[in-house]
């Protein structure tokens, strides 16, 4: 199979709302007017991003997911995207698959593919997305300011505790197992929400490297701090029931190190005035997505995390960097 | 040096043109009132596009320049880019020479690097561009009528003939080879002379994978075919002065072959009206780049390739295929 049949078999799709899709040089988009191209980009690795081994359905769900959750923290619409794949061999059975994966969460959001690029290689994933935002409304890291409330959606912390379930080096109760291993491989990017914050945050990012590491770039962006209270945010673990299971399971630092810095979550942490409370749950009811509030932002530079007594948490809750 | 550090240190900038650049979950473009984005993305492996041993300021500039190709194929304006790279480790003096050659060919083009990845894995280099072409003015490759002249810009084959070189395969002159291996390692994407032939060509396409192979793209598209003078196409290969070396060092098959299907051109294949000349011409001197007639296109699908005599040309020139 020669590399413009495998495009056209696996990944050539009639556009829509695309002016120009795969098969020319260059695709065409027509944003509306008044609206601004969001756009990011993120390279997936074997080995680095996944197991050799995993399923490339939920591959081809995932490496668009990443790029879907960056959106989502820009309160962008998802348009389009190209995907670049460099593959160590044509195997038909993975490409079905993988474009399997792909196009269901594509067409959850709207979001088709237009272009893009193949290669023999090392396998490597990149997507590059767009979506719209209008002028002047998306969400940017920089805007937290003193006394805004800090919040997460969703959980956090369970694709990290799968991911060391998988590595072996720990063991997860079979249904939990089963529940984290989806929000590993195929997380769920919260454009819904980001779109319902338009306007109502006042800073957002999408967390990916774990919430400390991530919220750090918030309070750096407007050279603020925060006081995050772990004994909230300790519960964000889902665990198997409301977390009751975790408790069972993990210890209380154990849990918080999951949901601190776990990395791979693709929640979204935003901050938003303490007068725009109601306007967030509203925001997150019309979204079906839970948000919780851990803290608040200060106007002194760094993170400061409290347990339940007030008292600050020791501890090294370390970011996860690409080449630290 | 960790990932962020990496990233302020060898590819952040100011921007001009994107609402926002470098340092958010997305960039932000905002493309003018009545322009349609163009978009292509390539995917660069290591010794599948590039030897290991390249110099990285040309592999930076050419990671570029394989996309500002693309967008001069569709006539469009090169605005921003993205560049997601994965790296074996983190090499100083690698990531300063590569950013070097990066930017001078984007500073060149206008184009602003907004976005992007870094991650660790086998070197990899995927570069998505974007460009503006006003409304319904970009060149496609399904414009071509039977009629029309098909041109190609500058010359072709040349980088071929360095890759054979370098491969050990054959021994270039010293002053071609210099001037070749610019060809392969730095070519010069055909930008001025795409946006020049807005409204002129009749349809488009960058040469990468050979004349044959791409020229093969607009016949298909359109449904129709072309008739190829191989006396004039021989004589793209620009070798040291006018080609007179080449006829000394290669017999005529061997030249042909290069360019019929050499690769790495990044050249423009173009079609346009009879009525269109003296505008082909008029754009060929606005963009200072030199368009040679080669033939023209015939109803009849296939490509004809003919010799100086009027007889059809026999040979299987293979156009280049990642999967074949």
């Amino acid at each position: 199979m020669g590399e413009f049949d495998l495009i056209a078999r696996y990944f050539q799709r009639p556009t829509s709302r695309a002016v120009l899709g795969i098969g020319d040089d260059c695709a065409l988009l027509q944003p509306a007017t008044g609206m601004q191209l969001a756009i990011s980009s993120d390279m997936l690795v074997e080995g680095r991003h996944f197991f050799a081994d995993v399923d490339p359905s939920t591959l081809g769900h995932k490496a668009l997911a990443v790029n879907l959750s960056d959106l989502a923290a820009c309160g962008a619409q998802p348009l389009a995207f190209t995907l670049a794949l460099a593959l160590p061999r044509a195997d038909e059975a993975w490409l079905a698959a993988f474009s399997r994966g792909l196009f269901a969460l594509a067409d959850e959001h709207g979001c088709e593919l237009v272009g893009g690029d193949t290669t023999q290689g090392p396998l490597n994933i990149c997507i590059t997305v767009f979506g719209e935002v209008p002028h002047g409304q998306a969400l940017l890291r920089s805007g937290a300011r003193a006394g805004d409330d800090v919040y997460v959606s969703g959980t956090l912390g369970d694709a990290r505790l799968a991911l060391e379930a998988l590595r072996g080096n720990i063991t997860l109760p079979p249904g939990w197992m089963a529940a984290a291993r989806i929000r590993l491989e195929q997380p769920s990017p919260r454009v819904a929400l980001g779109m319902a914050l338009r306007g109502v945050a006042s800073a957002a990012i999408d967390i990916s490297d774990g919430l400390i590491g991530d919220l750090g770039h918030i309070l750096r962006a407007a050279q603020v701090g925060a006081r995050i209270d772990t004994a909230i945010a300790v519960d964000l673990l889902a665990g198997d029931v409301d977390g009751r299971v975790a408790q069972g399971v993990f210890h209380h630092e154990a849990r918080l190190a999951c949901v601190l810095a776990g990395g791979d979550d693709y929640e979204l942490a935003f901050t938003a005035p303490v007068s725009a409370r109601a306007a967030v749950e509203a925001a997150a009811l019309e979204a079906r997505t839970p948000v919780t509030c851990i803290g608040n932002i200060e106007s002194a530079p760094g993170l400061r995390l409290m347990d339940a007594a007030g008292q600050r948490v020791s501890g090294n809750f370390a970011s996860f960097d690409h080449f630290a």
